[in-house]
């Protein structure tokens, strides 16, 4: 299957729901924590500043349905939320290019509820190599295929310089990756069935700057 | 104007066509620099690995018209989107968080293409506060009102950790703050007339982890 087809295939959950799953789902483990038992649309709505219509499209797009004057029954709805965000399968990436990007990333404890696991990162610099950056080793790039090859690894994070974007992506995918999410500031051309996810802050840049334009530009 | 009203103004635009854009634009600037006159729609969405028909609506968006046969001008197609994405418009910012994120933000050079420059960084440890950052002063978190104040500056990017970003958003904003770019993985609450655009890797994680879920489950 082509990325145009998964991306097809993907408008069955729309991107943008999936992308507020995440933020639902922090918000009521938080909850949890304070022994809240049920919540109401409108309640998760106000306190995330979000529209509660919205709101309640991307719960119920997980299949959990709320009860009246009661809402969401709280364990219920993480759990769905969860299964629905697949966390329950565990994917082991590595990391390539362990500069302050690369560093941010390997101390991100984020991941793990979401089921990814960096399992090591690569580098180049002598003063990287052979070290520990909180707890995942950091290997020579030379041992790059070697690892991904022995590990089973089909995940692959690049946070390395745009200039060497392109053939760290084509190693990767030779040793047997088949996802790649790349923060490089640069497209990479794979074959087909791999699946690239651009990181761009750029594009989230052009997304601000505009807002600022036109709240500037229409006096807002 | 409220943040809703904004997002309602702003689908004129199309957030995703906003986020394609930058990444055209670096794309035709490298041509530029090999010093190529035009470019075809259908040669931009191939080296892109885009959809041409996307590709195209994209640019038609930002006003400009292609020529059968010749394609696009290419100094013409890159000044229309910078103008589209107001990179013309100088906005400086501050960072609060000087940690391995903000170091990374900080040494990004692809923002003042896009009209971002980050004129200061605030932390609270000594070993950052009184140094530089790629040409940028780190100065203590104490002076943060007095420099947004002093210079006017209008942009607050904040890359602290989760349990301080709430109480940042808020000096931020009484110091004269109009948009805040939040790294960090929590959600802040500002008053109404305050952008916020929030980076959740959370939420890029699970489109990743939704893309290889599909891949494995429907057997791609």
């Amino acid at each position: 299957m082509k990325n145009q087809d998964i991306l097809t295939t993907m408008n069955d959950f729309s991107e943008p729901t999936l992308r507020r799953l995440p933020i639902y789902l922090q918000y009521l483990k938080g909850l949890e924590s304070k022994n809240i038992q049920s919540i109401s649309c409108s309640q998760i709505a106000n306190d995330l500043n979000m529209n509660p219509i919205q709101v309640r499209k991307d719960i119920e797009s997980t299949g959990v349905a709320g009860k009246p004057k009661v809402g969401y029954e709280l364990k219920e709805l993480i759990a769905n939320i969860e299964k629905f965000l697949c966390c329950h399968i565990k994917n082991e990436a590595i990391l390539v290019g362990a500069g302050h990007l690369g560093y941010a990333l390997l101390g991100y404890h984020g991941f793990k509820e979401f089921g990814l696991e960096i399992v090591a990162a690569f580098d180049t610099s002598p003063d990287k190599v052979g070290k520990f950056i909180n707890t995942k080793s950091v290997f020579h790039i030379d041992k790059l295929e070697e690892i991904i090859k022995r590990m089973n690894i089909e995940i692959g994070i690049l946070t390395a310089p745009a200039a060497y974007a392109q053939q760290i992506a084509d190693r990767m995918v030779n040793a047997g990756i088949k996802a790649i999410w790349n923060f490089a500031p640069v497209r990479i051309n794979v074959k087909d069935d791999i699946i690239v996810q651009h990181e761009n802050l750029a594009s989230s840049l052009a997304v601000l700057s505009k807002k600022i334009d036109l709240r500037i530009n229409k006096n807002i």
